[in-house]
């Protein structure tokens, strides 16, 4: 097993160099060929989806998986639609690849290019949601990215019934290299992907905090995700309340076990409609707790920890302390404490006057989403195709060395031209 | 030792939060003080590093370390005068902080601006070599980070008294923080740092492969760095002989020990001046090696491995499997192998006609380098003050919910304003 799969990361690294300079027509001609042959075969998808999910109906009879998890694997009309949709979605954004992030004179003839350009092997370890797998393929080809997926097991038959798919459309399309988008299903090959740092440049894990946490300490590879959302909003003395009630419960209640759904309110101790507020937040059966067991509890329900606090500075260092550093947002009308709590939450998000829902790579207008990240490096908040790349230096001279700068014979202009 | 270890992180950490949104006039004048301080304070330093050197001779004499760690530990008036130099030259770059890197309406008064803003709390791990401490320390201050600094031990007492002064410059400067910059000295004070992923944000280690190595395996913080210097050139068969010869010869021994040094070279079967070539090199007294033990040594000294090779493409698969992704160049006049070779090879720097040693924060003009990246996220190539950043996003609405979008009451607009 262990050879399969370093025979799989190192033809995944081959096929990344071969990917990385595809002309943008050739990765979106594969695109649309993929949309195409989803169409085509959307008949065989469904078939293979069914088995999964006779299978999983005795799972969830067992209590082995939820409703809601049989409910995510479940491929229907709709969500077919939407898959093939997001993968022409894909192929009409912009390539991210070759993007001149600047050009600079170093001195006369010596020409210094920052380009944009693919990180190289992707690991992606999801859920059981056979939609992620035709996603995550498209974002990786669009960035020239070559990926190994490895689902949730209760989506097996339909992962590889998709996975076929995608490699026969993509065998049909002239030029573009083999091995860009592979599949492992085990548990080692996992284990194996987290130890294969020679091949793979990210991991990124998609599902429960558990999992990610796992990953995160068990690889030297980089990881780009989140553990887990514990975001805040805080309802500050100012607050207009018919604001702070409209926002709150949309926080809570639009989709209670999304990572940027609210879990903590705290709320300014002189604001005087505080009451109203628990009482408008009750009667949309969010169920207050101001006694939580702990202040770092991610409910993903209807449930909504509270706390009155003394200050905006009380309320940053709550969030500051307790937070996940995800998303968190302030209630007011003083721009004082608004422009203080944005500038001092160390979160990927800060928000003033709107719900923290608006997390999503969609909302924020990036077109396509990889997931959500709390990293403090590479990418953070809402990863869309940018998060992707990475950039590489091409220097062009005609004989320039370094000696002559060092003698002070020459000298650097340092000129930006774009 | 343990609970010393981590209250040090924890106030970096909290140090870290207070200096987010300094301004930069505050972060500058600490700057200036400090660069101040080492002015009056010279002294005091020159003789905490007779000490030091009157311990490292004997280590020298037991060959327990090299003539050229002794000479990197020594502090002189002229490195000096350069230490003092490199402060102000920081001061006077750019903030790094608080920069809108775009604004954008997502719908009418729902506003997403992405702004650049400091990681968090640095732990930098160094050779012996005191300029550093000021260089690392003033480089944090910019970007508004907290750092924790762990020296080579030979430094121990220039360390000492440097951080003192720092400290005591940060002291009178009004509304700085406390414990931004820290200092720990010990082997168990490294593998404490290693583990403190709650607090610490991004590791840096300067100094050798093992180093690097060792910090890459032993922990789940990110790491910034470089494990080795593998670079290559390689002559094409139309390259000039003269240039060939010139830019090899700077690559090889403008600075043998250096990272960007060039260990490598390939040369095209039909180049009818490779005796030539070969032959002006050896008159600058580099050895060459046709069969060198392995293609990935770094000699970092006046050796060149050498091979002939059939093709560019044969070059750069060469360069993608032996290489360490840092800087690699080609010696061409033929300008389809130039862009194949730039697009294909997969290193931070791919040069035409110019030296590997080009590859450096301040040649590049970025003002200062934290350090050289050979990572795939994050920072890549010679690393500046932007590579201390990150960003976070700061969403300002009237009562927006995303229920209004679900629902398609509303409709993001999602214009570009910056």
């Amino acid at each position: 097993m262990d050879l399969d799969f370093v025979q799989i990361a190192k033809s995944a690294k081959k096929a990344s160099l071969e990917i990385a300079d595809l002309s943008s027509v050739i990765k979106n001609e594969a695109l649309n060929k993929i949309a195409i042959a989803f169409e085509e075969n959307k008949q065989g998808i469904f078939e293979a989806n069914k088995q999964d999910l006779k299978d999983a109906e005795i799972l969830v009879q067992k209590g082995e998986i939820t409703q809601s998890t049989f409910n995510r694997l479940k491929l229907d009309e709709n969500k077919m639609r939407d898959m093939i949709q997001g993968v022409r979605d894909i192929a009409n954004l912009e390539d991210p690849i070759g993007k001149k992030l600047f050009v600079k004179e170093l001195d006369e003839g010596l020409i210094l290019t920052k380009v944009s350009c693919p990180i190289g092997v992707l690991g992606i370890i999801f859920e059981a949601r056979p939609d992620v797998i035709s996603q995550i393929s498209s974002l990786a080809i669009k960035s020239s990215n070559a990926v190994i997926l490895k689902g949730g097991k209760e989506s097996k038959n339909t992962n590889k019934k998709i996975l076929e798919i995608i490699n026969c459309a993509l065998k049909s399309v002239k030029g573009f290299p083999e091995n860009v988008v592979q599949q492992v299903f085990s548990r080692d090959d996992v284990a194996q992907m987290l130890k294969c740092d020679e091949y793979i440049n990210l991991i990124i894990p998609r599902g429960g905090n558990n999992l990610v946490k796992f990953i995160k300490n068990n690889t030297n590879i980089p990881v780009l995700g989140h553990a887990s959302g514990i975001c805040h909003i805080f309802v500050d003395k100012s607050a207009d309340i018919n604001m702070a009630s409209k926002v709150v419960v949309d926080a809570k209640t639009q989709y209670p076990s999304a990572c940027n759904a609210v879990e903590t309110l705290l709320i300014h101790k002189d604001f005087d409609k505080a009451d109203e507020l628990l009482a408008s937040l009750q009667l949309e059966e969010i169920k207050l707790v101001s006694n939580p067991e702990a202040w770092d509890i991610e409910y993903g329900d209807k449930i909504l920890s509270y706390k009155f606090v003394n200050s905006a500075d009380e309320a940053i260092e709550h969030i500051n302390t307790y937070g996940s550093g995800h998303t968190d947002g302030i209630i007011t009308s003083d721009m004082e404490n608004a422009e203080k709590f944005m500038n001092k939450v160390d979160s990927s998000g800060v928000y003033l006057n709107a719900s923290t829902r608006f997390a999503d790579g969609f909302r924020y207008g990036f077109g396509a989403e990889v997931g959500i990240s709390t990293n403090k490096t590479h990418a953070r908040g809402p990863v869309g195709l940018e998060g992707l790349t990475i950039y590489k230096y091409k220097l062009t001279g005609n004989g320039h060395i370094v000696d002559d700068y060092v003698k002070g014979e020459k000298h650097f202009t340092h000129k930006t031209i774009i």
